[in-house]
């Protein structure tokens, strides 16, 4: 997953900051690299390298970056190649000028575009999607002018793709026709911002607009914000997991607050899979919304009974072999007087490998639990993601390869339940819009069909 | 504030390990600096470095340190000199072989013990207060033993002080007669642990032994462990404060679990001062076990208002003047659902200027809240701390300065109101141990007397 | 300026360190960024950065370029733009796999070229010459062959241009027509190097072969070396300015040996512009050899009046507006006893600006000198270079805008004189290899001609 | 071995860089660590660190560092303990102030003289000598004033040692009554300079006064300088390894200049031991002056052999067991041309341990040298130094336990020949002035006698 934003300020010394300060509001949508680009004498200058926002970009980069418009991204760390190359955004000089493109989600045939692109004579100097992206953007931009490119864009990428564009001057938003990732403008002194979440404007003092529509671009130049329909878009499909785990609970997406989709599918989910025990509780910080809406609706007290340690972090030391139990006890640690004897309904936002969660009720046992009943606020995930979540594969996936009592067992609990698909989705029927969703990770089902061999 | 540790384990691969684990566990006691000390090849080596635990120790660091005994340190950042020559283990070489000392505590007769050791011709290097205990400490060695060596510090220092100390391969733990600043003792595999907090003990899987009581020392040498009493103590004065802001919920100290103390307080509150409200909220997260424990006493439900960015860190960039006001609404961000037309009881541990809290008033008022009743967990703060936390002078302190109804006024809320101190001894109480505490911030009257000037 | 390497060894694990000391020893071509690339694991891995070569790469790197075929790149640092941008080897994809290529040269007609390729569609990332070589030969190679690429290449470049590529594992070498900038090829154990010079080769206890000649390609793969003539060179114009100043004395080029060349110049020099004196001596280190030269042409004795401090490098502290006279007084001392009284011949290779020369001349004046005749072992430089030696302007060059007699007259010596063109080529004839060379700087007579407007 | 400086300077803006350059200047005397300490606001700043100069001092350092006077110390890399802790000056604090010391030279009493201090109470953080000094000298100067104090100083210390010290706002200079190790004194525009050379005199721009005399001190406050006789100093025993080899070559040390001294011993050698040869040249850059001197009384011409790169540094990359011949190659590379048929003389300024010299003239034999007849321009070294220069054991000097004709057979020269003592003694005094030396390491009789146990 990654982060995008955009920023166009009149006041040109502004837009580094608030660049950063978006970055920043978004920065658990990703952790490995960082990178903003701004247009700035005729040119687009960058700056992009591997970890925190904070420790990419310095106090002294700012008074480099001013300028009215510029555009930045945030990637999330997943397996294996953590590399420089691929940190956003990528940059590419044609004909028609410099193209700055940041981009959120993923494309499924993105082999197949850059052979072709490949075969044409394009020639590329990283890995990514977004390079790919790039290349047929700019070309196109030489024929179209920049609502044709994405039309161009639309009509060869497959996949979800939310992206940030600087044409020279110009800042271009725009979000697939499924709507896959979010993406939202809000209006700030001087200015605009576009961002994957609304926390980012909230984080500037900035006054949410609306969300950018599956299909629709923004485009602002001169200070002169204007929205294009580019693609017809029969349904929506956006990402159910940003709801589920993935947003932050401040953030309103698509006009469903996703602190009310939690609270709701923990409330659904006491309502489901009711159970007699004393008190309710989460782990840590992702089941804490769902635990409070379980609680609210059971009428059971909600308590806290394990403490997160709020320092783990990317620099982190692993543990020896001798010590490597050591490893989740440093993450989270339990509150003995709140478990000893208890009969603790134990709430999390979703299960993937259940690794984790294992050594956790171990753990809850160990301090003394009576019982222990898991509740998880959505279905079981039982297939993986092509859309831009780092899910494993297939293999992976416990809910894939057994059924909610295999797990049960596997993980120690006397009682195991998931919210049921219904749920989830009267879950956020409740909260005020009547949506659709990809649920492929949750069904198997996909809005989208391509080629297998890309899978 | 900082926090230490000390470790002995027969398995020496594993010791720097442990020391780096049970300091991560004690972050939230101090970021300014971080260090450790073993025993090796007849000397002690050192390593100590500006930052957090994990960017001043790395990897490569623990071949180097390989021992069955070493101490650690983590400093906070008090404002100003935030320098590497304060930062601890503090080493000296005499006569007697090599001391290394890490102090969690202040002195309040500091500067004459420097003079008095300096008229005899004492020579230092640095200026902080663990230097002086070292020189105290390894000059008495030369004449007596290690406990006789105690009993001179004892006899000499003016305030508060927990201690590890290595003597070579000697390791040794003191608590002063007072106890002010916690410390406990836990039995690891093949060896021993004194840290600062239980959470510690519980970070390396290890089992809680025992608090160290004030007055009392722990000598671990050769494996063997060997308790002392040093000092006899008339009263025990521990900090109030680690209970009510600067603990970890997780631990116990001197038998009274942080987190239960924390919802008593909670507890209390809604006792003492209740209030007509829809929902009961905190600021995160320093305030949420209180007003968990407040919602309890209360039945009215608990939410969260508030979210807080995980990602707020040192090298955070500050904003311009004209995003000065940005600057709260990165760390929290109002769920205004939750919000919207509610009457909120607002929970926080406590006040110290106040200035965070009005901001965040607004932030809630200006969400739509119908009223806002702050609630805080503990007494005014009306004195400062000369005894190791971070407090303001008196100047700072909103509470030496203004009456309630006054700072109710300034922060815009409602309704405020206090804990009284007899509703903190209360529900200290009832956590099922009877201490007495030093109260000083509160009463403003100190556990120890020491002539003015020195304030 | 540039050093440029190849690498092609069968003992994988040696690669990345005779990358790096032939790298070493070329550091003299520049000091502003280094970079290699291998090919391994199916593409080709790349580490460039500012700063020497000793700055960049690192022992931990070694590990991770081990390989049988690699390349390597310094570049110098030329007014303005320092940027990690414009390091090399730069590195592009394509169908016909990844090349990437190392380039020591400039060209003229860079500009009309890179909007050639923008007008058919191509998009670069950077601004550099290399980027332009690697896109028209990574294009080319999807119709033709390495030869034939290189044919390609030719076509369409104008200007300077020493050469390694890297098209997957095969290790291609190719000087330009007229073979402006050196290009040599040794053999070593189990493989072979090319170079920019042939102190590389030394500096790998290899076994020079031959230079590679004007038009000539060098292709290594699987360890077969074969030699292609790929274009028709009817003149020769090797740069004469890496005789008389660029390379390293130790270096034998196009069968003259940089040594020789220079002693010779000293010799001429002497010949042509005698003069009454005690000593000779030079300023180091540039002058050294030329002065060695004119001393044992004159039997005028040779004697060192100025050290140089070994240790000026590119992280010094610039001085003040109160000390800026420090600066060159920091970088060369004068031996008071060898000038004091005397009647000294001052050697250096050439004058560029003057501003230095004419600082020197001070110190030396002021330490007593009784006369200063400066000798220069080359013409004048009256005219800019276009093919990669960092010349100021013509506005900058002093012999472009005065006659010898006002230079004279500017530095304050008691005659100067430079070393005739015809005193030039005779020195290199007596070299022992009758060749034709670019004499631009000289004459500015180019070589080549272009559009003026590329100027 | 060590540099040392202080500087005091009305124009307070500029004693950090007036600091800098001098220790820049003197960088040959220690490329370990750097450090510079001022008084500043009452009390001493220090910065020091591993490294060269311009690494450890940065520009941002120098607006801290603003002062009328300072002192900064350079430190040799000793084999082993390359440790930030014995980085200099070394700073302690007392009654009396805050003392800061830099150190030249080398105490044979330091582990007693430790003892005696432990023994009495005192408490060390480091191992160095000068942290010994800085002790004697603070305690001193709680019962006496500087002078007295560098009496007590001059009474226990035995072994070599040029001081400058800093006493709060007093600037101190001290040299042994031996005078071992140079120092000398130099005024500036508003100031005065104290060195180890003149040639840090001449980097500032300085006017050389006088070297500071063997048991003299200078001491400079408020802007007055004056000089003391501390100790009466019956004979001089000045190290006669700077002139030989360890001192710039355009300093001069007690009116001798070292140019000079260099260029008589190798008109000395010339006369001493003739041969019948082609060529005289020398093993840059240690035997360059003498073989100038050679060259000059033989009437052989001078040429260069060997090309030196001028790169080697610290961060340099170790080759691998196969490249190990590489390593000399890296360094010096021979000029065929001058080697090739010819009968060389070959100088060098003395022989330590033989194996680089071995190398070495392995290469030039390869390079086709007809005869080699090497002539080192100092006698044999038969002993370690025990003051400071930094010569390996009895057992790795390769005099001490071959004749002459058996190290011609192991460096595989024609002929080898040294400068008898007298030679070297006779080149000094044609210098222009008399003085006695510590001649230790060529006859193993020291200036000083001590118990054997130190040695």
């Amino acid at each position: 997953m990654c982060g995008i934003t955009a920023i166009y300020c009149e006041n040109e010394e502004l837009t580094p900051s608030l660049l950063y300060y978006s970055l920043f509001s978004l920065q658990h949508r990703g952790q490995e690299s960082a990178g903003i680009s701004v247009f700035k004498n005729g040119t687009i200058k960058t700056k992009k390298g591997l970890g925190l926002v904070s420790e990419v970009i310095k106090n002294s980069d700012l008074k480099n970056f001013e300028s009215k418009c510029g555009i930045g991204h945030i990637r999330y760390s997943t397996s294996g190649s953590s590399s420089l190359e691929n940190a956003q955004p990528f940059v590419v000089k044609s004909k028609v000028g410099t193209v700055a493109v940041a981009h959120n989600g993923n494309l499924v045939n993105h082999l197949r575009l850059r052979k072709a692109l490949e075969a044409e004579g394009s020639i590329f100097v990283a890995d990514s999607d977004s390079e790919i992206i790039a290349h047929i953007f700019s070309k196109s931009l030489s024929r179209k002018d920049v609502i044709g490119s994405l039309e161009v864009l639309t009509n060869l990428l497959i996949g979800s793709y939310s992206l940030v564009i600087l044409v020279n001057d110009t800042v271009v938003a725009y979000r697939d026709p499924l709507g896959f990732r979010p993406l939202c403008l809000g209006e700030i002194e001087n200015g605009y911002v576009v961002a994957s979440e609304s926390c980012a404007i909230d984080a500037l003092e900035g006054k949410f607009l609306c969300d950018v529509k599956p299909g629709e671009a923004v485009v602002i130049k001169n200070g002169e914000m204007e929205k294009f329909k580019v693609a017809e878009s029969k349904e929506e499909a956006s990402c159910v997991f940003e709801y589920i785990y993935f947003a932050r609970p401040d953030s309103i997406i698509d006009g469903i607050s996703v602190y009310d989709a939690r609270k709701n599918m923990g409330e659904e989910l006491a309502r489901e899979s009711p159970v007699e025990a004393d008190v309710v509780s989460a782990i840590p910080d992702s089941g804490v919304t769902a635990a409070i809406g379980f609680s609210m609706a059971s009428k059971l007290p909600y308590t806290e009974c394990l403490i997160k340690n709020r320092y783990v972090g990317r620099t982190f030391i692993m543990p020896k072999q001798e010590l490597r139990e050591v490893s989740v006890r440093l993450k989270v640690n339990p509150i003995h007087k709140n478990i000893e004897g208890k009969r603790i309904v134990l709430v999390d936002d979703s299960i993937v490998r259940g690794t984790t969660s294992k050594k956790i009720v171990d753990m809850i046992k160990k301090a003394g639990a009576k019982e222990v009943h898991m509740r998880i606020a959505s279905p079981p995930i039982i297939s993986p993601c092509y859309f831009g979540i780092d899910m494993k594969s297939r293999e992976e996936l416990i809910a894939a390869n057994h059924s909610v009592s295999e797990i049960a067992k596997i993980l120690g609990v006397d009682s195991l339940s998931y919210l049921s698909l219904d749920g989830l989705l009267k879950a956020l029927k409740r909260c005020g819009r009547n949506k659709s969703y990809c649920l492929g990770c949750l069904t198997a089902k996909y809005p989208l069909s391509w080629s297998e061999d890309e899978k």
